[in-house]
């Protein structure tokens, strides 16, 4: 299992908090709203800073997949995210350019209504890891990403699955037990007042 | 109705081809590969370029619908775009951000099944236009958006609808019969021999 630390602020804050918990992770997600603000730029800076960390550029691409997935491979990102609502064709096009640069594609299920069904469908056409995601816009009304973690994995026992929405370091065991690959947190650590100590926390129980 | 070129490129060829055609444009649309290669800057430098166009971020927002339309309107962009297949919460949020700056919000069908119940719906939670996009990854194959915008102009005869995918000079009066309020050419023009010429054929015949 792996911890990824979702950036989302600008660049200058998520610099300053990689300095602080870069220890502690596995991978740093470069998120949506700090590509829409930096571009390319954050991949190669971060890149720069860390040249063995794996980076997660969450491009959440929806179409043209070939081609937009490898402008975050050219720019250094080890593992690209596309959506799962995506055409098959644009899957399809993402998961060609990560074989083409030796890297990888996770797919992104916000709105995905058949997860078990479509999960199957992405795997088939080559993709790396499945995330179970409970939308930003939907955290503050008490949603997390419990129910449908669970229920992918026992409709996919060996899955490569991934989780992602307000995890919390009081929430971390509850998904463990469905055993994901990469468990994804954001505000937890990145807004918390000492980032190392809490992305310590869950890394140490993570890896134990 | 009105002509938005889309510019897909890297940001030279983008400010290239503007120097040619903004004359014979209504939208200049910042792209979704354009905004992963350079993020806001692109959006800036196209505002100081032209400080009167009308600039279209093409961020196909999917969450956090409020804090990333924000993003592109504090840039200066006036329309930014959500997925039709998002979460209500992330449209409404999206929507709030576009009220709060005086913009709008362009809404892209790609991938939504029921498009005239899920126009309705969009249309109802505030969104501005509704987009038939026939994907990129789709086109190769001969996918138009005539069909789907047909369809969704029948649904809704008065609806504020545009169009995206493929469209070129020998297409362009087949879609003109639903009456689109905006129709969106990439390559036909962004890639033409001679852009300027194709997009002051096109503009000529949109505003005839």
């Amino acid at each position: 299992m792996k911890l990824q630390v979702a950036l989302d602020g600008d660049l200058a804050s998520s610099r300053a908090i990689l300095t602080q918990v870069h220890e502690f992770i596995d991978i740093a997600e470069i998120g949506t709203p700090l590509i829409y603000r930096e571009g390319m730029n954050a991949v190669r800076i971060l890149r720069a800073d860390y040249p063995q960390l794996t980076l997660l550029a969450d491009l959440k691409i929806m179409d043209a997949g070939e081609e937009e997935a490898a402008i975050a491979f050219e720019a250094g990102a080890d593992i690209v995210t596309v959506l799962g609502v995506a055409h098959d064709n644009t899957v399809r096009g993402a998961v060609a350019a990560a074989r083409q640069f030796g890297k990888q594609v996770l797919v992104d299920m916000l709105q995905v209504g058949d997860l078990a069904g479509r999960g199957l469908e992405l795997l088939a056409l080559g993709c790396d890891y499945l995330c179970i995601h409970t939308a930003y816009d939907l955290q503050h009304s008490g949603a997390t990403p419990f129910a449908h973690l669970q229920h992918l994995r026992e409709a996919l026992p060996d899955g490569p699955l991934a989780v992602a929405g307000g995890v919390k370091p009081d929430t971390l065991d509850s998904l463990l037990v469905f055993k994901p690959e990469i468990v994804v947190v954001g505000g937890a650590i990145s807004r918390a007042a000492n980032p190392a100590e809490i992305a310590r926390r869950m890394y140490e129980r993570i890896h134990a």
